[in-house]
C-alpha cells in the first residue's frame, strides 16, 4: 500500500475489494496493452463501472501504477529481506543479495518489457514507493552488515552507512534507465560478481595492530 | 574528434577552421537557447552561411551536438588522467579523483543546465565518445591501482577490473540521469568521500597468513 493511502480514512472491506479488483486489472492491461496506451476509461470498461468510480478510489492512472509498482516492489523487497534474515554466513548473504538484484531486474525490464516502462516511470516521478523501495535494500544490507559485525567477520564501520554504500555499488545493475543504456547487459551477472567480492574486501576487519 | 571522423577522409585546414567555427557557434547556441530549440538553420544564420554547408560538415543536430559532448568530455578526462599522472600517493589520487568527479558532475549539470540536457541526450543516443569517456575513466583508475600496487600499498587484484569497478562505485553521482533524480545532491559530496574510503579498504592488501 503506498504512502498516500496513510493519509485518508481507512476503507471499508468492499471499498478494498474494489481498490485491489482494479488495481489487478490495470496492471494486466498494462502489461498487455502498454502502459501510455491503457486509459482510465479501458480500465472502466473491463471492470463494468464508471470512470467516475475508479477515480473515487485512485486520482489518476500514475496513482494507479503507483498502486501496482508499490506491490512489486513489497515483493521484491520481501525476497531480499528472506535473504538479509537468513541463516547462511554474512558473506554469503551479501552475494546472494547481489545476485538477487542483478537477477531481478533483468528478469523484470527485460522479460518484461512493460513493466520496465511502468518503473522508469515511477522514478522520474519521483514516488514515494521508490524511495521506501532504496532504504528497504539499504537497510537489508544494513542489517547483514550489523550481523556480520556481531559474528566478527566484518570490520566495525557504521553499519547503517555502509549498507548504503552497499546498495549504491548496485546501481548500475539495479536502475532500469542504466540497465536500458547497457550495452552488454551479459555482462552484468559478472559484474555484480566481482563488485560484490570487492565489497567484501572492504568489509574485511582490520588487521590488529602489530 | 569524435569516432565517426576516423571513417571520413583527412580535413583541410580551411575545412576544419569551418568545422571547429561550427561547433562553437553551436555551442553558445545551445547553452543560451537551449539544445532543442536550437535549429540547424539557426546555426547557419550566426555563420552567415547556408544550412546546406553545414550539412557537408555534419549530417544532423545530433552530430555537431555530439562533437561538443566530445569535447568536454575529453577536457574533463584530462583533469582526471592529470590526477591519476601526478605526484601525490594513490590513496590520494583516488580521493581526489572521486571528489573531481563528484565536483564536475555537479558543475556540468547543475550550473549549466542546458550542458546537462545535451549530454543527457548523448547518453540516451549511445555515442561513441560517451563509451569512450567511460574507458578513459575506467583506465585513469587502472592507472592509479596499477601504481599503488607497484609501490606495495594496494592488494594485487586484476588492476583493469578494479578500475571498472572503482569507477561503478561512482555511478551515482556522476551520470546524469542518476544525478538529476538524486533529490539530496548536498549529500553527495558526503557520499563520494564515504565511498571513496570504503573502496580504499578493499584496496589493503591481504594481511600476511600467519
Amino acid at each position: 500500500m503506498s504512502d498516500a493511502d496513510t493519509a485518508s480514512p481507512p476503507l471499508t472491506a468492499a471499498a478494498l475489494a474494489t481498490r485491489a479488483a482494479i488495481v489487478a486489472t490495470a496492471e494486466r492491461l498494462f502489461r498487455t496493452m502498454g502502459y501510455q496506451k491503457t486509459t482510465v476509461a479501458d480500465i472502466a470498461r473491463e471492470l463494468k463501472m464508471s470512470p467516475a468510480n475508479i477515480y473515487r478510489f485512485f486520482p489518476s492512472k500514475s496513482a494507479i501504477n503507483e498502486a501496482i509498482c508499490g506491490g512489486i516492489l513489497v515483493e521484491f523487497d520481501a525476497a531480499v529481506w528472506a535473504i538479509a534474515r537468513g541463516p547462511e554466513a554474512p558473506a554469503e548473504r551479501i552475494r546472494a543479495v547481489f545476485r538477487l538484484l542483478q537477477e531481478q531486474t533483468i528478469a523484470l525490464f527485460f522479460h518484461e518489457r512493460r513493466m520496465h516502462d511502468m518503473v522508469a516511470a515511477a522514478l522520474e516521478e519521483h514516488w514515494p514507493v521508490i524511495d521506501q523501495h532504496v532504504h528497504t535494500i539499504d537497510a537489508a544490507f544494513g542489517h547483514i552488515v550489523a550481523d556480520g559485525q556481531a559474528q566478527g567477520v566484518f570490520a566495525p564501520l557504521d553499519a547503517e552507512m555502509t549498507g548504503r554504500l552497499l546498495h549504491l555499488t548496485c546501481v548500475m545493475f539495479t536502475h532500469p534507465t542504466l540497465v536500458e543504456q547497457c550495452q552488454d547487459t551479459k555482462d552484468l551477472p559478472l559484474m555484480a560478481h566481482a563488485m560484490a567480492e570487492f565489497c567484501l574486501r572492504a568489509l574485511r576487519p582490520d588487521a590488529p595492530a602489530a
